[in-house]
C-alpha cells in the first residue's frame, strides 16, 4: 500500500529472484509521470507518505484506504490444495494496514484474477473472505473477477480496504512517537503473507514433503506456511483512541523495518525480542539465512507493533487485552536516533526500504 | 464491480473462450459463503445489488467504491507497445463506474501485477494514470506493484476507486426512472476495455496487420483499438444533481444490457441508435458477428447513458454541453415493459447477465 507522495511507495514483492533497484527504478519512474493534484472539491489529501495508508478528508470524515495482495502464497495453496487461508489473508492483509493508521475498516472490494474458475476453490475462498471479514467487523462491497487465462497463471487475490475514524478519531501515524516510549508486539499466526517466493523456493530447493509434518512440528508443513494471517483489527481500533498510542504497525513485508515508516528520527531499539517461533528457525536453518534477511523479510513471531507512551501504561495493557492482544509482548523502546535494531542479533537497519 | 448483495455480482470477462457459466457458478459458490454483515458501527451499506458500485455510509457520507481491470487490453498494449492509453484506462473503467451513480471520484489505488518491471513501461503507464486522474479530478492514494513472474505473464492492470456524494446529494441509483423518461447517449472514444480478447482474437485470425490503418481508417489499427477509454466524470458530477436526471450508465462488459441495471421493471427502447462508428462495422465484418453478439459486448459508439425526465429538458442539454457532453445524443425512451431493445437492428434483451 502507498502513498500518493511521490516517493516512499512502498511495493510488495518476492524478495527472491526480483531485481530491487529496478523494481524501485520502475516504481519511481510511474511516480514521476503522477504529478496532478485534484482540487479540494474532489476531498483533500492527508499527507502521510510511505505510511500504511492513502487517506482523503471528505465533509467531516477522514476515509483511509489499502490496497494489497496476497503475493505468491497462492502458489503454496495451490500445491496445497487449500483455499480459504489465502481467502482470509485477502482480507487480512489489507484491514491490517489500515489498523495501522487506526482506521476502523468499513469495506472491501476483491479482486480475483484466474485462468479458469474452478466453483470449489471460489467457495474455499469465500469462505476465508467471510471469515476475515467476520474477525475485521467489515463488508464486501464488490468485487471484480477476471478469467484471463492469457494474463494469470492459476489464480491471483487481491484487495483494496477503506476505513474511516469514528466520532472524531484521529489517524495515528506516529508523529508522537517519542525516546522513552515502549514498543509492544503482538504475536503472528506465522508467516502471514510476507517471503512466500523465498519459503516456497526453500521447500522446493530442499525437497521438503508438504504433507509431512516438520520436525518437531504438528501439522503438514504446506499447513503451517499456510495459516491465515492474524487480524489485529481490533486491536488497532480500540487503542486508536487511547491517547498513550503513539504508533501503530502491521509488521508486513521488510520486517521490523517497517517501524521507521512510523517516524524517521527516532531509533526503535527491540532488545527484547521473544523467542523466535520454530518455523522461522526451520526455514532459517533450512535456507542458511543470516539473521538480517530474516527479520527484514519475515516477521519473526510479531505480526502487530505499538508504540505507547510510558504513562497510563497498565491502562494499555487492559484495553490491549480486551481487545484480544493478551499476548502481547513488550519488545523494546524508543530511543534518540534513526532506524531499527534488534540488538541481541546483532541488527541494526537504517530504513523502511 | 459488485455490489456486497449475494447475487447479481458483474462480472468482467472475456467472452471468446471462457465459459460464462462455469464463471457464474464460480462466483455464486464464492458469494454463497459471504453471509456476514458487521454492526452499524462499522458505517452502513447502501442496498443497491447489481449497480455500478458499492456503497456504505459513514457518518453524513456516502462512500461507493468501484474495482475493476482494464482485462486483455494489456495484451494489445505489449503487442504494439504503447501503454499510455491502458494507463489511463486504469482510471476510466473505474471512474466511469463511480460516474454511473452519480459519485464525484475521490482517490485511487492502482494494482500492477507483472512478471519483469521495465522502467520506460511503467513511465509510459503513469503519464496515462496522470492524464485519467486529471480528467477525473481524482488523487492517486496509493497503489500496489507485486512483481510475480510465477503469477503473471506480462502485466495486469486494475485499480479501486472511491467517491463520495458532495453536499448532500443523494447517489442516483435509477429508481426514479419511469416510462416517458428520455436517453441520451454521450459518444465513446472507440471500443474502451471491453471485448478485447474478441477483438484480439480476430485481429489475429484475419492476420490483421496493427501498424496498418483498417480500410478507411486514419491511424494504424493496434492504436486506434488501444485509444484511451473516454472519462465521463464530468458529466456524471454535473447531473447527478439535477432532478432530471433518474438514470446513469457505464456502456461496459454487456454493452447496452448495462441500462437493466438501472431498473429491472421498465423497458428501454434505443430507437434512436446512431450511425454506429466505422471501427465497430469493421470488427464486425473481420468476424462475421452478429448485431446482437456486437450490441451485448462493445459499446458500439455510445459509452455512457442518461437516462432523464421529459421536463427541463433544455436545461439539462444545458448542463451536459458545459460539462462536456456536447456531442450526447438523443437514443431512445422508457417505456412500460423489461428489458433492452434495439429495434432498428431487431434485437431485444432481457437482462443484464
Amino acid at each position: 500500500m502507498a502513498p500518493s507522495s511521490g516517493n516512499g511507495r512502498p511495493w510488495t514483492y518476492a524478495r527472491s529472484g526480483v531485481d530491487r533497484s529496478r523494481v524501485s527504478s520502475a516504481l519511481a519512474a510511474l511516480l514521476s509521470e503522477v504529478s496532478y493534484r485534484p482540487p479540494p472539491s474532489s476531498g483533500r489529501l492527508v499527507d502521510a507518505p510511505g505510511h500504511y495508508a492513502g487517506m482523503v478528508r471528505i465533509g467531516r470524515e477522514t476515509i483511509a484506504v489499502t490496497t494489497d495482495t496476497v503475493g505468491t502464497k497462492v502458489k503454496l495453496a495451490a500445491e496445497v490444495g487449500r483455499w480459504e487461508e489465502v481467502g482470509e489473508d485477502t482480507v487480512a492483509v489489507n484491514v491490517n494496514d489500515l489498523a495501522s493508521v487506526g482506521a476502523r475498516p468499513a469495506g472491501l472490494v476483491d479482486t480475483i484474477l484466474c485462468a479458469r474458475p474452478d466453483p470449489e476453490v471460489f467457495r474455499a475462498i469465500g469462505r476465508g473472505l467471510n471469515r476475515g471479514l467476520r474477525l475485521s467487523r467489515c463488508s464486501l462491497l464488490g468485487g471484480e473477477t477476471a478469467v484471463v487465462p492469457e494474463v494469470v497463471d492459476g489464480i491471483d487475490l487481491g484487495a483494496t480496504a477503506f476505513g474511516f475514524f469514528p466520532r472524531g478519531r484521529r489517524p495515528v501515524l506516529g508523529a508522537r512517537v517519542r525516546p522513552g516510549d515502549r514498543v509492544l508486539g503482538v504475536p503472528s499466526s506465522g508467516v502471514h503473507a510476507n517471503g512466500l517466493t523465498l519459503v516456497r523456493r526453500l521447500l522446493k530447493e530442499r525437497s521438503v514433503d508438504l504433507l509431512r509434518p516438520r520436525p518437531g512440528g504438528r501439522r503438514p508443513v504446506g499447513e503451517e506456511v499456510l495459516t491465515a494471517t492474524r487480524i489485529y483489527s481490533a486491536i488497532g481500533d480500540a487503542l486508536a483512541d487511547h491517547g498513550a498510542t503513539h504508533g501503530l504497525a502491521h509488521v508486513s513485508g521488510g520486517g521490523v523495518r517497517n517501524l521507521v515508516r512510523l517516524h524517521p528520527r527516532v531509533r526503535f531499539v527491540l532488545d527484547h525480542w521473544p523467542e523466535v517461533p520454530p518455523l522461522f528457525r526451520w526455514l532459517q536453518e533450512l535456507g542458511g539465512l543470516s539473521d538480517e534477511e530474516m527479520f527484514q523479510t519475515f516477521n519473526m513471531g510479531i505480526g502487530f507493533m505499538l508504540v505507547v507512551g510510558p504513562a497510563r501504561f497498565a491502562e494499555t495493557r487492559r484495553r490491549l487485552t480486551r481487545a484480544g492482544g493478551g499476548d502481547a509482548v513488550e519488545i523494546g523502546h524508543v530511543e534518540r536516533g534513526r532506524g531499527v535494531s534488534v540488538p541481541n542479533y546483532g541488527l541494526s537497519f537504517e530504513g523502511y526500504s
